[in-house]
């Protein structure tokens, strides 16, 4: 290839890079049930939910950030995987191969945007900011959603329990009450139509 | 469900609904060549690209409504069907079917939102603002990536020649003239390389 604008090509490099995530599936499912959902559908539905329900972040937002950060806060499981909600053994060594991803991929970008996207990313993870709070109840919320109404399909799989849900979904509250509030309530249902282990 | 929270119970069924254009299939492939792409991945990889891409733009835009309007452009197609571009059938009726559709989906937010998203709609089909133009840049510029790095796999599946593909793309120039100088090589490679028909 021509190389007519070479900052352009080294963006388009990263663009062609992040295709990657359309492969990298989740527990979740589909609304319709008939298969898993990868990460770049999922990072989808959460930029359209942050637009849609930005009245229900508990504190103003810049609705911008929001939305950057749900578009690429899975890019680094293109290195690293994706790690199950409830997978504690998975969940040791996130942290850092998470780190190494962003790491490799961010830097596919100039070097101005390479910071902004690595600073978004660190942002979203730390949740404290409004911004990030809020993008985190949306990436929790969401699955959970999708749980619910998929009749459990992923919890009923992995035997999880209402107080595994509780505990990891339960931090929705701090970026969206209105959110949480619904959750439980999802969450109860979910027991009581036996979705989810009591 | 008990309803909590009227609005948001009214803006979840949305959100759900609109979890349907994870399974509208494009006829362009990703980019590993294993499958055909869905409405969901290219709307998130267009939002990613608005946000990389930005100083690319003619002119100066608002990125915020280039990014909702990328988000939410192929909502009409739950009802509508993908229309390939090449398809001169499919396009006879294409503008009533989608105008059809808006009216049903955006319908299901509550009215100011049914108002917002239907401007933004109609604003990115229209293509007279900076916003619109860059967005629908961004549009064409993505599947035209996808077959030049795919070998063609769409283009030669329907024996798509030059000429329909400079027809089809070259508002890109209207959006952005460095996307457009840019897939000018990638179709003049791709004639060379025999992608695509001369």
């Amino acid at each position: 290839m021509l190389e007519l604008d070479a900052k352009l090509a080294e963006q388009l490099r990263f663009i062609q890079e992040i295709d990657k995530i359309k492969g990298i599936l989740r527990q979740t499912v589909i609304l319709d049930g008939s298969r898993r959902e990868n990460d770049a559908e999922h990072s989808w539905h959460l930029a359209t939910m942050a637009m849609i329900l930005e009245e229900h972040a508990n504190e103003a937002v810049n609705l911008t950030r929001v939305i950057k950060m749900v578009l690429i806060h899975d890019l680094v499981e293109i290195d690293a995987g994706d790690t199950f909600a409830y997978d504690e053994v998975g969940a040791v060594d996130k942290t850092e191969r998470e780190r190494k991803a962003a790491d490799r991929i961010f830097a596919l970008l100039p070097e101005d945007q390479a910071t902004e996207i690595d600073a978004l990313w660190t942002e979203f993870e730390a949740r404290d900011t409004p911004e990030s709070r809020y993008a985190a109840a949306l990436d929790r919320f969401q699955p959970l959603m999708h749980n619910y109404l998929t009749e459990g399909i992923a919890w009923t799989k992995y035997g999880i329990r209402k107080a595994q849900v509780i505990a990891r979904n339960q931090h929705i509250a701090e970026g969206s009450s209105a959110l949480w509030e619904y959750a439980k309530v999802m969450i109860d249902e979910s027991v009581a139509r036996g979705y989810l282990a009591p």
